[in-house]
Order: structure tokens, then C-alpha cells, then sequence
């Protein structure tokens, strides 16, 4: 294929410097700052360079459309946002997959029978408001809008003044009917997140499910004091609270089959070498495979930390920052994607996507590409060139096999 | 005294609104960075306005002069730099008392037969730099000037390039034999930053000795990877790492009599929610009453630590940031003074003090003013405005015993 440079894919190549990440490494791409606007304009011009329409909807996703926008869409796309100091695949190749996809369909002569849009959803990772998918969730109907409009990010700024500044009207925020009535079937292509297409020896998987997952904010608050004049016996430090929590949190999950948890954010105040701290937020991902199994995982958490907690002096303050229950892709849809590819595996999946918020309304899939390293939201993330253009492939023959 | 108001001390009302921080609360007073540079210029006008000559030495340090600067001089002050969300009292309370005492003599008509001046240190709580009492370890050459100029802040500004920036030579940092051969005797006021002054019932004491103490860096390293995707057996995670650290460092320092050690301040890499660390940094701020102690503690948390990490698959490196052995005040001035003051009680500290960097090479001692709350580098840190009175008072009556 000749859109390939560099050993990726071209799309991939012309965003290869967008939001570097000196100080982490890999990628920090967040909602509406410099690299994500940057993000923006570079898909609605490669987009509109390949004949599509772009238009971005009330909560900031972009939808470019084949011809006509209408009902019973066909809708492919996934995010550009990163996580802090993630890798180049996460969102960014399910993007350029679709727009290559769907160029190569549009080149080949092809007609089809159905509207068709590639689409890009805005905060996927949440890295900035802090509630992942946050724009399918707004499209959907997920979050509450005034819950969402409310939410601020690490400067205190709300998603309704950060929405205002990317001209969107912050009041017309939240449940798009007209947009997601729209759509009739949503495929997203995702590089893998772990190991799963490693020991499935195969380049591509249709996904199966999603684990139920959540996040919750911890919030230790113990006395700040002086390092050096507090005695150990005087002490109400929530920083060995919030280590008691973490490694309760390690032990519950192991506890728990087929569960994650992590405390992968964490936030002292003040933050002094010499200075006891006051507070300790420390934020919590647990996911597990079902609703009930996750729920319980997070009371079992509970349990644990303040048990742990009666010698600390501190209190415990736990608030639910987002909820998402299992997803079972429809299993129709899911084989018959198999089908038209000749074959390929089915594999569930304990990463979150868009995807997974869509399902609740419309058909949606996901077809997988093969992470060799096994290792994501990390500079280290990686598939290889042969294994994108299987990926480009399959997604172009899945929507020949519904267009 | 009718340079109180509001209950403090007129100076100390002056610069009420300097640098307060709205999210951690109190004050953050940086080196040379805003609040930092409002205090240096409110210091040298209300110096002036007393009719004391300012000058700035090679080390940005501050010194206010009642008459020709000159050999075996009298000095007293402290510092006007704060912890991230510090009290009022640490640093401002010794500058503005001695402000306030000076001012008193000078009005009073008395004549000093040694030169008098008042000085304010640069950068005494580190948290800018790293460095606790970097100004006075640096004008007394306890900090290499290499070193120093190569420390870097939070945002990779070395003190170098913020030396340049604030007006001094980066080339002339470092021991200042002309500056520290002037001092005949320093006096440092400040607030008590522990119990000590409540169990004593006293509203000050003279310093007896400062426990030996130090910073070390601790890094874990593990690796990076999505939360969701990422089964627990994979997992090599710092986060959980540090936590065994932090609590390794409770019980390493609860084992040894009479110390202290704490992580107060710790950083997360890459730092995202649904994003396993690869990288997580804490500071141990450790003291004890000897060096030796100090050192064996140290040790001792270090092989917790080791042995902790074992299971977690994660490397850890240990970099000692600063260094401050035992020190004991000359007992014949701390003697003297307290005569002077009519049977001040003396007493031991654990908190740090520039006083302490300069009793290596001149005669130093300190006073300390009550903390009701027996909190400090906090927003708690309190003094009475009858004991700030006793303070400056006390000040007055010591300058007097040896001009």
C-alpha cells in the first residue's frame, strides 16, 4: 500500500509529532489544548481531502461523512486524545484505519447502499475531565449533562467554560438524539491493549466484551504539619493512608478472579519534602467481569482501607467518578464480521472504548489490531506495520459486507 | 506596641495577601518567583523606611544594615520564603521581629557599639531547588556551587538560569568568605514548629541542638501500562512499590527512638487514572538525634524497602538530595541569652534552621515563639500576638546584652 512511510501508516506518520511528550515520553494529547486542537484541524483537512463532510456535533466529536449524512448510517472512527504520556496507536490508528478504509473504498468505484461517516470522539481517555468516553457519553445520554458541564479539570477550569472556548455552546451539551438516531451500526478499530492477540498468535480479533469498569476518587485527609518538629506518635498522615489503600487495592484485586484495580493518579497537598501532608486524592480504576463482581470488588476495597485506616488518624472521603457496566458486543453483528473475514477469533477485552458506550443504543463492534508488546498507555505500545494494514483491510471488507 | 494590628505584628500584616494559595490554602512563597520577589522589595523598602542600607550578596541572601557593614557584626533575621501551603509565622515572624527590634533601639536612641544587621535568607524550606537553607549553605560554602547550580526546579529551571534571571552573576554563587566573616554573632527568631513551647508552658525558648536530618530522591521504576488490559500477574507496578516504601519508612522510624521520617511529596508517572505508572518518585525526609542514627535509619529503610520490593518486579535508586548533621549551638551564648532574658528554658528542635547551617562557622543561636496549635508548615501555624510581642521583646533585650 502506498500510503505506507516510515513502517506506518501515513496518517499515523503526519501526527508522529503532534503533543510529544518530553517529560513522559510517548504522547499527551488532551481534550481542546494545543495538540489536540492540533489534532482536529489535521482530520478535518485529511478528511475533506478524501471528499468527506465535516461536522463536529453539540458535544465536540467530528463526524465526516461519504455524501449525504442520514439515517442508518455506517460509523467507523475512534479517538485522537491520549493519555498522559500514552503511545502513537491508542485512538489515533482506529481513526486513520477508518479514514484509509473508507478512501480506498470511495477510490475503488464503490457504491454504497447506506451513509456512511468516519467519527472521532472527544476525551476518550478522560485524561483531562476525567471520565473516560466522555464524548459518547454526552452523545448517548450517558453522563448528565449539568453533571458533565460541572466537571474540572487539573487547572479548575469546568467542561462548560473549556467547551465555550472551543466554540462550542456549552449549554447544548449532553444527549444528541438527531446524531446518534443517525447511526444504524458502529465499528471501531482499536490496537490491543494486552496480551490477548499475542496468545490468540493472530493479527486481528473481534471483540466479544468489555469488563465492567469504574473509576473512584479517594480522598485521605489526615493533619499537614511539620516533618521535622511532628513526632512519629503526633502523626495523622494521610500520605501512609493512601498507602495502606494502595496496596489494599493490589490485594482485593488479586482476591478477585479476572479483576483489575490500580491507583495509577495520586495527588499530595501540599506536596512539601519537609511538610507532613494534609491530603492525599488518589483516584482508583477496578474493573472485573461483571457488574456484581466489580461492585463487590470496590466494597471489598472499601473494607479493606478503612480497616486499615483506624491506626492512621484519617479519614476517608470515596467518590464515583464513572461507571460502565459490561458490555457484551451484539453476538450477531460480532460473527458476522468474523464471518466476512474469513474467520477470525473473538476476544473480550478489559479496556474501555466508545464503542462499548454506543452498544447500549446501537449495533456496535470492534475489531482489534495486534500490540506486540503487550503494553499500552505507555510509550512502549506498538503494532506492526503488516498487522495495521491487515487492520485497514478487514475494516475495509467489513464494510463492503454491510454497505 | 502600637505597631500591631489585627492581633500580629504590623509586618507581618503588611504581607498578609503575598503569595497566598487558593488550593492548598496559606501560602506558597517560591524563590524569585512572584510572592517571593513582592517580599524582597516590601523587606527592602520597610528596611529602608527604618534607615537601614540593603544590599543583596553574591547568593541572593538580604542584608539590611544599621550603620557601615563591618566585622564581628550582630545579625539577626531568618527567612520570607514559605512550603508549598505554609503558615504566616515560619521565616516572616524572624524577619519582621527583627525588623521590629532593631527599629526599637534605633528609636530608643541606644548606640550599638558592633555593627547590626538584619538578614533574610533565600530559598530556606527548598521548595523550590530541593535544598533546605540553600542561601545560607550556600554563602557558608555547605553546598558545593557547582552542585547548586545545577539543580533544577519542578518546570527543568536550573538555579543557574534563575539566578541569572533574578539579577545575580550564576558564576559568583557559592561561599562568600567576605559575607560570613562579618558575622560575629547570628541570632535567628522563629515560630516553634512543634509541642515543645505548650509542654514547656513558656512562651519562648532558647535552641539547644537541631536533630541531624537529611533529603533522599527514592525512584521505583516498573512499567507503564494500561489498567484495564494489564491482569495482575503481569503487572510490575511502582505505584505499589512506593506504597510498601512509605510504609516502610513509618516503621523504620517509629523503631528508632526520637526520630522522625516522612514522604511528603511524591510524583507519578505518566499519572493518568486507567494508566498503570511506569515511574513513581517519593522524597524521604528522615532526622534523628545523632548523625549516626540518622545514617542507621536511613539504612534501615532502605532494607525495608528491598526487601518489600522483591514482589512487586520494580528497581528502586536512592539519591541523597541534602545533608545536615547534628548541630549543637554554642551552650555559652545559648547560656548568656537565656541569663539575659531572665531563665528562658532551653530547648531541642527537629526543624531545620539557617541557623544551624551558620553555627558551623560563627557563634549562633536561635529564640523561639510558642505555637499553640503545635502545628506548622500548615495553614494551622499560629503564634499569639502576646507571645509574637515577648519575641521581639526578647530580641531587643538580647541585641542589647551584647551591642
Amino acid at each position: 500500500m502506498s500510503r505506507l512511510a516510515h513502517g506506518m501508516l501515513a496518517g499515523l506518520d503526519e501526527i508522529a509529532e503532534v503533543g510529544r511528550d518530553a517529560a513522559r515520553g510517548g504522547y499527551s494529547r488532551h481534550l481542546w489544548q494545543g495538540p489536540d486542537l492540533e489534532l482536529r484541524a489535521w482530520f478535518i483537512e485529511r478528511a475533506t481531502r478524501i471528499g468527506l463532510d465535516v461536522e463536529t456535533d453539540r458535544n465536540g466529536n467530528l463526524w465526516a461523512w461519504w455524501g449525504e449524512p442520514g439515517e442508518n448510517a455506517v460509523v467507523t472512527g475512534s479517538h485522537l486524545d491520549s493519555v498522559p504520556g500514552g503511545g502513537a496507536y491508542d485512538g489515533p490508528l482506529g481513526v486513520v484505519s477508518a479514514l484509509d478504509a473508507v478512501a480506498s473504498l470511495k477510490g475503488s468505484g464503490f457504491q454504497p447502499s447506506r451513509p456512511v461517516a468516519v467519527v472521532v470522539f472527544a476525551e476518550e481517555e478522560g485524561s483531562r475531565f476525567g471520565v473516560a468516553c466522555l464524548g459518547s457519553r454526552l452523545l448517548t445520554g450517558a453522563i448528565d449533562a449539568d453533571r458533565a458541564r460541572s466537571l474540572v479539570d487539573r487547572d479548575g477550569v469546568t467542561l462548560a467554560e473549556a467547551a465555550g472556548l472551543a466554540g462550542l455552546d456549552p449549554r447544548r451539551l449532553g444527549i444528541d438524539r438527531a446524531a446518534i438516531d443517525r447511526v444504524g451500526l458502529f465499528i471501531e478499530l482499536h490496537v490491543e491493549q494486552g496480551r490477548g492477540l499475542i496468545d490468540l498468535q493472530s493479527p486481528l480479533a473481534i471483540a466479544s466484551s468489555i469488563l465492567a469498569h469504574g473509576r473512584w476518587r479517594l480522598t485521605f485527609a489526615g493533619q499537614g504539619n511539620h516533618a521535622g518538629a511532628t513526632t512519629m506518635a503526633e502523626r495523622r498522615d494521610p500520605m501512609v493512608a493512601a498507602a495502606h489503600a494502595i496496596l489494599a487495592v493490589t490485594e482485593a484485586a488479586v482476591a478477585s478472579p479476572d479483576s483489575r484495580a490500580t491507583v495509577g493518579r495520586l495527588e499530595v497537598v501540599p506536596g512539601g519534602t519537609n511538610v507532613i501532608a494534609s491530603r492525599v486524592i488518589a483516584w482508583l480504576d477496578a474493573r472485573a467481569p461483571s457488574d456484581r463482581q466489580t461492585r463487590d470488588l470496590v466494597a471489598d476495597i472499601e473494607v479493606r482501607i478503612r480497616l486499615a485506616l483506624a491506626g492512621t488518624g484519617c479519614s476517608l472521603q470515596i467518590t464515583e467518578e464513572s461507571w460502565s457496566g459490561l458490555v457484551t458486543f451484539d453476538p450477531t453483528v460480532a460473527e458476522n464480521l468474523a464471518t466476512a473475514l474469513g474467520g477470525t477469533p473473538l476476544m473480550a477485552t478489559g479496556a474501555g472504548h466508545d464503542a462499548g458506550v454506543l452498544a447500549a443504543l446501537v449495533p456496535s463492534a470492534m475489531v482489534f489490531v495486534r500490540n506486540p508488546t503487550g503494553v499500552s498507555h505507555s510509550p512502549e505500545e506498538f503494532a506492526e506495520a503488516a498487522d495495521c494494514v491487515a487492520g485497514v483491510s478487514a475494516l475495509e471488507r467489513m464494510l463492503r459486507s454491510v454497505l
